[in-house]
């Protein structure tokens, strides 16, 4: 299904998350490294509570799954293993006039007619595989050319320790192997803000089991994956499950499905889950000649077969990014406020003093602040302008409370807090601060 | 000062390491590739805690520091204006037989006729500058060569990043920005474990000051890493402070101390804290044209000073499994166990039936599991082996509390909590478990 394309709202998330400290450029002093993008300071906050609630929920909540954290430069017989080096590109042309490279199955998507350059109007010369890996240049002996690649997807690092975690952990089937870390692809034209990019980081596991069991499993993680998608805020009726034919789908995988999002432009990949079948052990196993076999409790040999359920970090912040963003009226005037779930807000609560200028409102505040920030360190100060643009201020970041100190705190120990969904305030002891908050952010889990 | 080598225990430690799952050598089944290393399930969770540790303490717990998550790619003006496209290289000798390449300046450590070559006695050529930085090879438009490069260290993702912040945050002097992330650098000769690698995670932060304020703040950080350095548990009469003379100080630096550690292969650097002065910014500011002033309150503009406290991740797990190690004996049998600070302990407490093949202890120890995983999610169930032997198993991984369900469980709802440090046990109602636990991690920090 075509949905209509929203650029208004596209170049508003990119303006708001630039302007307010989400999500910059990167290297954009210099005119920027296209491909790349630095987390500001709430960014940064934001995909760490991202990451993290994924660890918790996918990894640690689950006693048959490990962690992992393998490295980004593997050396070339391990992507010649997993037919990286061979099928591992896209599909290019070349203009012949100005040298620009473009996605040769993406023209239809930058120009109206895909025979000339959309930059200059040349002609294309014949089409030609691009390989998206980056070559790094190691050795400490002379002559040895080129003999690591940047890791194009963690998810052979996983397949590269499965005897390690084997030995070392004894798992039984079946079990999973995790780990969230940054892989390279050089995309030929990098776009659409966190959605196409050349650095990007991965939150995956590869789950192993018994080949009669792969369906059983593939179904128990498609559900969790959709719970997920409730848990960090993604809306539901904005992603699609699309079931890959089997021309798409890669050739060892006997069913993919990816979980699609509707982003302002366009209905694109958001997640993907896969069954590899026991296609990359195997390979490994011709290609390492280590036996990469599992034993089970009747002494039979066998490899693994495997389910992988995979989740982009940058396409998560902006299908949150996306889901959040609301526009309202509040006592007449527009407002824009990000709706994160108390849980990935990357500020869980702002504390003011009703009026900068007042000692004794500052030093309650500042005490307030204090206390709070011991127990929920995610919490803010402020005290510049007006309340109202305070709460204007907070809204656009997305913190779910606003904890104003006013003259009755000093007789009575009470805050108004102000809830940024409904804008409405209540009156609460400082000792329920922190048993409040912490519950709010727990229950909206 | 000269401290004595102990190859043994170097040899101790590496092997617990892999052996239990905290540390494998990259790409290991094919060979391994030089100057990698994977964490395995135990340690990835290790350097995950040491990293939320971190953020908290030196991020989230300060409100005038404010996190990044920077890419990993940056193009070459970033590397030309921080000087590391010329500077940053070490001094290298190749074998004119073999042509293995060595580090000039650590020649008398690997062997003892510097003058010839340790691997196959072949004579050197004259010795080079090896550039440490890797380049990548990006670029839509063909003919575009080397144009960016594998951060060689995450600082300068902050100082590029600086008029970002400044921007977004409008943040009051003194100020940081902090991030933890990877860096590569093109080591001759990686070794001794995690110690000198080519891929590494840094943890860091720009401390922005008046210059007039520069000391006070360099004693305060000081300090403040001595704290950390107790935090994590890293022992501290093994580590000390050297203050970096003039000549070997980097030209910009008007003070530097390096906090070394007695390694078992001999002390050195574990982290580092540098006054930069204005160097940084002041060369992205010819270099990009960008004003990157501050400008305070009154109205006066200008460039900040800095402070650098840098922190090695495997450096640091390093240093705390090399504090944490100790051999002991209980009952006549010698034992090893690891006294990780319960914070960093990759698994908090195992629960255990204390017999395998009895189905209501089974059901019990079950049920305890999952109520305390729910609450503490880095909790193992243990039920292979004798108790003694899933105390010495947990005792290596350094679990600080085991948790056996026996007999008595059933009638009354105690469990018998053992500590590893002290081999005591104590009996505890199961409603306990989790606050116990609780303020064992935080006390404990």
């Amino acid at each position: 299904m075509e949905i209509e394309k929203d650029n208004e709202l596209m170049e508003k998330i990119v303006s708001l998350a630039k302007r307010r400290g989400f999500v910059f450029q990167g290297s954009e002093i210099y005119g920027g490294l296209a491909g790349t993008w630095d987390y500001g300071p709430l960014g940064a906050e934001l995909s760490h509570n991202i990451k993290d609630l994924w660890w918790d929920f996918f990894v640690r909540k689950h006693e048959e799954n490990y962690g992992l954290a393998s490295s980004v430069l593997m050396p070339e017989p391990v992507w010649e293993a997993s037919g990286h080096l061979e099928g591992f590109a896209d599909p290019m042309v070349e203009c012949e006039k100005c040298k620009r490279r473009f996605r040769a199955d993406h023209l239809e998507e930058v120009t109206e007619d895909s025979s000339k350059c959309p930059e200059c109007g040349g002609a294309f010369g014949e089409e030609k595989a691009f390989s998206q890996l980056f070559p790094v240049e190691m050795g400490s002996v002379e002559g040895s050319k080129v003999n690591a690649y940047l890791r194009g997807e963690i998810a052979q690092g996983m397949f590269v320790n499965f005897k390690n975690v084997l030995d070392t952990m004894r798992p039984k089937l079946p079990f999973g192997i995790a780990q969230i870390g940054k892989a390279f692809r050089n995309e030929i034209a990098p776009r659409e803000f966190l959605f196409r990019v050349r650095e990007f980081d991965l939150m995956e596991f590869e789950y192993f089991t018994r080949e009669e069991e792969w369906e059983e499993h593939f179904e128990k993680w498609r559900k969790e994956m959709w719970e997920w998608i409730d848990l960090v805020g993604i809306t539901r009726d904005s992603t699609h499950e699309l079931e890959v034919s089997e021309k798409d789908r890669a050739h060892y995988s006997k069913r993919t499905i990816d979980f699609e999002f509707d982003y302002p432009f366009g209905r694109k990949e958001l997640y993907g889950l896969a069954y590899r079948t026991d296609h990359d052990l195997k390979k490994h196993m011709e290609h390492s000649k280590v036996d990469l076999r599992y034993t089970d409790d009747e002494g039979e040999r066998f490899i693994p077969h495997v389910i992988e359920p995979s989740f982009g970090l940058g396409r998560t912040v902006l299908a949150v990014l996306v889901s959040a963003y609301r526009e309202d009226e509040i006592g007449g005037e527009k407002r824009v406020y990000l709706a994160f779930k108390p849980s990935v807000a990357p500020i869980k609560a702002a504390v003011f003093p009703l009026m900068k200028n007042k000692p004794e409102l500052q030093t309650k505040a500042r005490e307030v602040y204090k206390d709070l920030k011991k127990a929920i360190p995610q919490i803010m100060f402020d005290d510049n302008g007006n309340v109202g643009k305070r709460y204007r201020r907070q809204d656009e970041i997305g913190t779910p409370f606003c904890i104003t100190i006013d003259f009755d705190t000093l007789e009575d120990d009470t805050v108004t807090v102000r809830n940024r969904d409904t804008a409405e305030q209540e009156r609460i002891q400082i000792s329920e601060l922190e048993p409040y908050i912490k519950e709010q952010i727990e229950t909206k889990k």
